[in-house]
């Protein structure tokens, strides 16, 4: 049962987060394709891709990762792009442990907020309650974003302040 | 006074646009940076690249344009890039008119809504109220998304039954 983290992309990490995405039930085929190709691009351009990682393993392999970065054109707002644990990780405090880890490295690298998009349909119920439960607020809802009746929600956590006022 | 509009981009336009956006004073370099690359992806892969244009022009070149693209992984959410008016352009309805054939064309694309975003500086004061005098509303706020004190404002027109309603 030991697990561990990392943070540097291998070169088994595309088909491995492909697998993992697609196990949960929560991603389309098209958004399984995206997560593949953030890991391949950061593979490829390292950093300057844009995105980081926390990868959590044990001896049978990936069991959950996050992919983050710093918005473009902003100085100090991130986005967690993806978070997300293999059936097999799950209830035992991964996501939420994955997601400190990534808080702290953004708070670390000067960020001041972190965003985290979702849908608003009933599939994603948890995934909601999972970022309220973790301090994050519902900065705006898109109407029909993604669809007719499937909204765009857009959490939000404020770095620094906001944890010292808890 | 001859002015017409165009839809395909040509291989003078990368030049030309980022002349234009960096005349308006409204953009940064990095910005700037991004706009002309966005011509030069179009250029490379067409509408596979995800933007489609209009260019605004007169026997002196380039005198605005505009850049908006259906927003990946949604179904009818479009996202006006880019506008922009050349300094010697202004003032003649141009910004306006390239607006409206960017809604004509988004909606005749089964398009339900428009997004876009701007920055809540003094310098946007103006722009803010162009898109508010063209029907659309305020539908986020992201408060120091761009830096401390530089917030995000989102703007969204519905297509269709908005239009009808008035």
């Amino acid at each position: 049962m030991s697990q561990s983290f990392r943070e540097q992309p291998r070169a088994d990490d595309p088909r491995a987060v492909g697998e993992l995405v697609a196990a949960t039930g929560f991603f389309q085929d098209h958004e399984v394709a995206i997560a593949i190709e953030l890991v391949e691009e950061s593979l490829v351009r390292g950093l300057e891709a844009g995105y980081r990682y926390f990868f959590a393993e044990d001896d049978e392999g990936l069991l959950g990762y996050a992919c983050y970065g710093e918005i473009p054109c902003t100085r100090g707002s991130w986005d967690l792009y993806w978070i997300a644990v293999h059936p097999r990780g799950q209830r035992r405090g991964l996501g939420r442990a994955l997601l400190a880890a990534t808080e702290t490295a953004i708070a670390a690298l000067a960020g001041r907020a972190i965003y985290i998009e979702t849908s608003s349909q009933e599939l994603y119920r948890p995934t909601q309650a999972f970022y309220l439960g973790a301090g994050y607020e519902l900065a705006a809802r898109f109407a029909d974003f993604y669809a007719l009746g499937d909204d765009k929600l857009v959490y939000r956590r404020a770095l620094g302040t906001d944890q010292k006022a808890k």
